[in-house]
């Protein structure tokens, strides 16, 4: 790992120092650091390499994400097919994606320069937008592609098809269709289940759905998901909640897992259960 | 029972030939008919008063709802404070607010105007949006009151009081405060439970809710309900899903029972349960 | 308040420590105290009227409980109709009934001895049950009255009416009716609403039901529920979880809400939000 | 396909008549058929082979179930590890797991008996009862591996590893191991998700868990799954809801998936979705 990437959340102040600490660190350990233009902004780092955050991935061997899960979100939607590992480290708390904390940033580096890490392979999802038959948007997700109503209407006419054959009808406020790593994030507030990380599945959770007896329903992450709009209202495409495309009527949405997986760096010791169980205090009494 | 209103749902276009035949029926049975202007329309219907649909309730003894819950629900909305009964005939198939469908409606009136049936008293709501300290809307609702998000924007962070004390905050989708009328509506399509028609009481039910253990909670219908909104975002008030404030960051609802109550034309065979049973398919096998 | 009688947990050794402290201390304030025979047990107390548990509550102005919910429940069950009130210490953590814990105890006392508390009055159930058109036995409940299955069996059938008219019929793991002080225990877990404390209202959540839009159903306090066993199974009734009555086929369990009301030592600053807040983790991020 | 084995739920007289009729059928095509003990009852069929019903799997080339899913959830108990296919006649209405009804019972044989089907593989579950370290007993489950309390008890405490380490503690009425098969059956009453039948998974759903955010887990097949009863309690173990064994404290559940799978007789115009569509009402406005 010679080139490191680091991508700092903006509106942090302390993202600020940690980038000027940890571009410090990098350098006094051989490395050559890539910052993307958001992150480089006024720091004024001298021996430092600037691209945009588009073409940052395509540079690096390693790219170091400072944030929370949303930071990481963002970034992995960029890697997509690279397979370069992503090492997130949380600002505040505990996240689901984010590897270690500020606290442990250090000794976490060293092991990872010195290989003592696993890379955890993520599901992606890419949504193509179909309109008249032809593509006329494709976006990733590594968390969850979601169909939703606006603030106004109520509920939408959602027609759902698996491999080309009729799935089901939805009326509902709207419908996530989410990967094993966003089943934890938009998927449980909706009643969804969790999926093991590792799982080639997807999971289809309708957001408050008219009809009582729509569960959610887990798939084989091979199936090609085709949800159609099936009147005119206001109704949003949106992935991982920061991408939004609005939608109109006719319109089907395509989703299927991508070729390629996101890698993220993993160790042993914080496995996906003692994060559930903190996270979501279970076991506790 | 000497003046009868009559407010046809406009979109469908049997709802004119039923108005005609009903005016032709009351007007045969001696009753004078008053129509708000649009439901009027058209029609050329002599010997008829047509009064602007705000005004019609004061005009009336009895108001004929032609349409479904929808259309019952926006007549509601107008009716409170005098008392005049609502008989909803649904055109479609079974409704929980309406009392009787197409093909019973004339039988139905002639029941009503002996003065054989129930009038139902069902609690409206009362939303007055505070905005920096005064009072800047109200509006009714008989199914609920909904503070939610807009399509693209994800959690909203709400504050709960009431009475004046802190109860909870919810980071949801949306928060739906219902009556019992509207707790088979949006609110169960949410999780929320189902309350008998006649409590005095109101559900606060959050939308896919980040905290998995905001459960709906039930409460008297005399507890004032003050939900504020932390942060600027894009986040709607509707009230029945049908008329829609856009909310500012510190906005103020303040939700309440109102004094009155709307009144609705019921008859003891088709009571709550039996309606449950049917639409809810309860009891099936 | 001149005689104050004392129910402490047996299988907690703390709890005769405490009893014995709280004994000297009523003295000490010139109080007469009366302890039931299993708390008295070989605590050799001298100066102590001993009365059987059945019959400690008709001889006293006020009952101290030394344990948790699950003492106060039981003791609950005894106190019906005479409208003493109940002051719940929590031996353990926080408690939806207890008033105080063992720390706050003495100030407690004195502010209660002073008049300073208020008893919140909570509605309590009595289940009749019903066979061969004759009652059998009755029994009270503070928390819930349970019909569910044994630990083999699957699926009980059940016919529910309300007020003698037909309401619905449940195929599931078993029926829970809830006070509003049960709401937040056996109920939750199986996704019944919260009910305010001092609604006049019991909640019907049936557990695991084969029909997935059999939801939870709120009815006034006056409505008479009573639930009959189609067939014959291995099936429980159960009071609080804690006392239990096997039932035959075509027994009918009776349940309505009793005239009398349990009254609860409640201090203002302990209100039932804040207990929410803190027993649910609402509002935590 | 020379063989053929029949097993008749016994229950039903109408399950007599049509052993008998497709005796005759059978054997009028050429076919020997193969009868298990309790089916051959006193028909008195000449010609025909009796087996016992653990036998019987081993003797024939398919296996006709007439009955309902409880029937064939018993037979599929038998077959694991040979690889006979079943096909499932349904006496009643649709079932989740038979793949045609009694009018369609010849024509469907006769594409049966000319190779055109499908035999869809499903996931078959082994549960060991470890008691002292050692295993005393092993039971097959198609549906759900259970383990709950009885009728008196409320919750129950199991601890959860998954390979060897610990996923989770619940407190819970029982908690439910599902194949994607079960996953429509018992899991989905308390509140599981539905698995994809073909799917390499299992879902593990808690009944009633005092934890609310206990929601339902799905992890990959290969996963072992321990689940250890913490104290003495009143517990089953039971698979299928059909076999029954009382757990003691201490005792240790490893539920794991088979080895074989069973091989079930499908048609492509009765897909999964389309018995969901049905038996759920899914699309229904």
């Amino acid at each position: 790992m010679r080139r490191i990437g680091i991508v700092a959340r903006r509106d942090r102040a302390e993202a600020r120092e940690v980038t000027r600490g940890l571009v410090q660190w990098l350098t006094a350990h051989g490395r050559e650091v890539v910052l993307d233009t958001e992150t480089a902004g006024a720091l004024g780092l001298p021996g430092v390499t600037i691209a945009e955050r588009e073409a940052l991935p395509g540079k690096v061997d390693l790219i170091v994400v400072l944030g929370g899960d949303g930071t990481l979100l963002s970034v992995a939607r960029l890697v997509d097919g690279l397979g370069v590992p992503i090492l997130g480290v949380n600002l505040g708390g505990l996240g689901f994606l984010t590897a270690t904390t500020l606290e442990a940033l250090f000794p976490t580096l060293e092991a990872v320069l010195r290989g003592e890490y696993t890379a955890e392979e993520r599901l992606v999802l890419v949504a193509a937008l179909m309109r008249g038959g032809a593509q006329v948007a494709e976006h990733l997700a590594l968390n969850d592609v979601v169909v939703a109503k606006g603030a106004l209407g109520r509920l939408i006419d959602l027609d759902v098809r698996a491999d080309g054959k009729p799935m089901t009808a939805y009326r509902a406020d709207g419908l996530i269709i989410a990967t094993p790593t966003g089943s934890t994030a938009y998927n449980l507030s909706a009643a969804g289940p969790i999926l093991f990380p590792t799982m080639d599945a997807v999971v289809l959770t309708p957001i408050a759905p008219h009809t009582l007896s729509n569960r959610p329903i887990v798939v084989p992450g091979a199936q090609r998901i085709e949800v159609a709009l099936r009147i005119e209202q206001e109704v949003m495409l949106t992935m991982d909640g920061q991408v939004g495309v609005p939608l109109r009527e006719g319109d089907v949405v395509e989703v299927q897992t991508a070729d390629a997986r996101i890698r993220l760096v993993r160790f042993p010791q914080k496995n996906f259960f003692s994060v559930l169980r903190t996270k979501l205090k279970w076991g506790e009494r």
